[in-house]
């Protein structure tokens, strides 16, 4: 049985957090609109969530904008838009030296995670789905006493790098595919073995949404994979912790009525309008492309300097399935972005299309199932789910537009204790 | 007991209709968030919405912009976009006139509603909760043999005029007062009576959004209304009717963090700005202020000749909360908007914030309870729930988009029997 976790106090970019002497949870349930939790729990699937939010509390919450999977764990563990913390999609191109720069490690991070600072005080363990969100997290945290691992890469754990060894033993199953409901289930299922055995009592869990890019909310195998999520979310009620739920980004189908993939290649069209020298940068491009072919709803246009952004804005205002269109300086004001990551024009796509480069930059072939992607604004809203009551402060908050970054806010300073 | 309804198939606006030999009732459920429906789902207050729920479908649908009452019912009855049937809020300014113009009649309506064409081989009943909707609405019905009332004026209804009277007598209850949620209530009861007695058996059946200006989805208040609603659900179900259920727009706390009215005067600030002359029309105004005090996300500007249209737009992206500013032709394009009843410029706002005209426009004293609203991108998504399974083609398109003024094509063409 473990000990009672200790209470502790401790400030990371400007916010501070008080930590109540019980077992932290908090998850991000990678692409999980509210839809997958209505079907399921509609159907009687997700007993335990059921009651999570009859016994706490159940909104919407507000994701960051471009709604893509780093963008948002980025900011739920730094408490922080990604104006501050930097990490606006999986890659953007850099003017000053004319690359594309994958942001795959925790140098392009310009605000500390909140896992070394409570692991000062706590026994903290983030576990995420795949490797890359782990390399971009683990940062400071190993130093500090913590643990690190993915469920991709479980069976590489060690005690130097990862602060644990032999994950497979401890979860009593083996490394699971990444391409995979079972993927996620193992992330929820080693926080769980960790907090049984006393290795952990703070835990960030990362799921991945391999599910939801395949299935839609009322699919058999989806339904399965709530409760899946369900039975581990029982394991943690009963461990007695305080529990906090959040997604990334909801999930939308991207298809015609014909049920074939609905993209709108910017590259190609705004060549054949412009002319040549425009680079269209897709920043859910990245190296696990049978989720979604690295198609979303959201990207970033850096156009050759000889032709006028006000036509190219014009002209990509005109075209169907664009909802907006934004100068670098109004998508850093409005959707909170690092300036100096973006390009010349930002673009999102309507719920039922995705923005493009060329179609030979993208191989339909690997999509295992219909398109169904993310990025745009018809994901932002996002599940928010937290397993108690709230202080009346922040009960009042919870009808001001939470975001999803403010999930360890909620959790650790929230929670009526 | 009601004789079996005819197979009937008429055309409005483009759109061929077959109608099954079965009772038809069409729901709007007035600012009906999906979270209304999640929280007392989650309660078990709507057995039989959830059974509905799970022999049909339920996704989320697409409201028409601005995210008000009157714009989106206009599209439910006629199956097209604003742009369409010209209605684009309660009111707009008429440059040609240089007078603000009330769209309470159906002479505002350009597209003819589904209602006579139905008649023609239906018994068609339209109840609203408003009497300002059933204006609109009931042109060509009444002459064409159908029945049309509201719940607000009840006890006025006529033979002549409304195609029915003694609907106190029918009901067993008499008129309700308009701020209530036994306003709306009462129209789904008059429905079933209607239904019960064989005086209709096609339903256009709107509520009012009393109760969720006033209270957030977990209120007991609110969970008893939808309780009251899911009741008269039950009605329909026994009858063997096909029910369609959707609503016109929903609901976010527009508060700040004291509890107190978030908004943003534009005319007061465009006139600082830029001096005089600015005219800033709020589509939600209308004679029940007790809901809003006028106070909604969206809001058009008429600016003065003299001032660069340039510089306004810019000022009015620089605001935080103003999530969207378009001009007359992108809003006409983008939000699918009639051009010749907008103005210079259109402005979307946050989830949390309104946008007022000056502060002596609007008493917000006479709110009842914290300011609840709507009429931006954060209320465009509705709950689309159909009692039966569909078609496979209609399946298919379920997954691209729906708008909730496909609402009749789903019910009357999509359904499998």
């Amino acid at each position: 049985m473990p000990s009672r976790p200790n209470e502790s106090s401790f400030e990371v970019n400007g916010r501070p957090y008080r930590c109540p002497a019980r077992p932290i949870v908090a998850i991000c349930l990678d692409g999980s609109a509210d839809e997958y939790l209505d079907a399921a729990l509609l159907r009687g699937r997700m007993p335990n969530l059921q009651r999570i939010c009859l016994t706490g509390c159940r909104v919407l919450a507000r994701a960051a904008m471009p709604t893509f999977t780093n963008v948002n764990n980025a900011s739920i563990v730094t408490g922080v838009p990604p104006s501050v913390h930097g990490i606006c999609g999986n890659y953007f191109f850099d003017d000053s030296t004319g690359r594309e720069v994958m942001m795959n490690s925790a140098d392009f991070l310009r605000a500390s995670t909140i896992f070394p600072a409570a692991a000062a005080g706590r026994k903290v363990a983030v576990v995420t789905a795949k490797e890359k969100l782990r390399d971009i997290f683990a940062r400071g945290l190993i130093e500090a006493g913590g643990i690190a691992f993915s469920s991709e890469k479980a069976n590489a754990a060690q005690a130097k790098t990862h602060g644990i060894e032999g994950v497979e033993e401890i979860v009593g199953e083996p490394t699971p595919q990444i391409y995979s409901g079972d993927a996620s289930i193992y992330v929820l299922k080693a926080g769980a073995a960790l907090l049984r055995k006393g290795a952990a009592d703070f835990f960030y869990l990362s799921t991945t949404d391999y599910i939801q890019h395949k299935c839609a909310p009322e699919e058999e195998e989806a339904l399965a994979f709530y409760a899946g999520i369900d039975e581990q979310l029982g394991r943690f009620l009963e461990a007695g912790a305080l529990i906090g739920i959040t997604a990334d980004h909801g999930m939308n189908a991207k298809q015609r009525p014909d049920g074939s993939p609905h993209v709108l290649y910017l590259e190609s069209y705004l060549s054949e309008q412009f002319g040549a020298g425009f680079r269209v940068i897709l920043p859910i491009t990245d190296p696990y492309v049978a989720h979604h072919g690295a198609l979303g709803s959201f990207a970033v246009i850096h156009a050759p300097a000889a032709v006028s952004l006000q036509a190219v804005r014009q002209a990509l205002v005109e075209l169907a399935g664009v909802t907006e269109v934004h100068s670098r300086d109004e998508a850093a004001r409005k959707l909170q972005l690092p300036k100096d990551r973006l390009g010349d024009l930002v673009v999102c796509a309507a719920r039922d299309l995705t923005l493009g480069r060329r179609p030979e930059y993208h191989d339909l072939a690997v999509l295992r199932g219909p398109l169904r992607s993310h990025g745009g604004r018809y994901e932002e809203m996002v599940p928010f789910i937290l397993s108690e009551k709230l202080r009346p402060d922040y009960q009042q908050r919870l009808a001001c537009d939470p975001r999803n970054f403010d999930l360890f806010d909620f959790l650790l300073n929230g929670v009526a204790v």
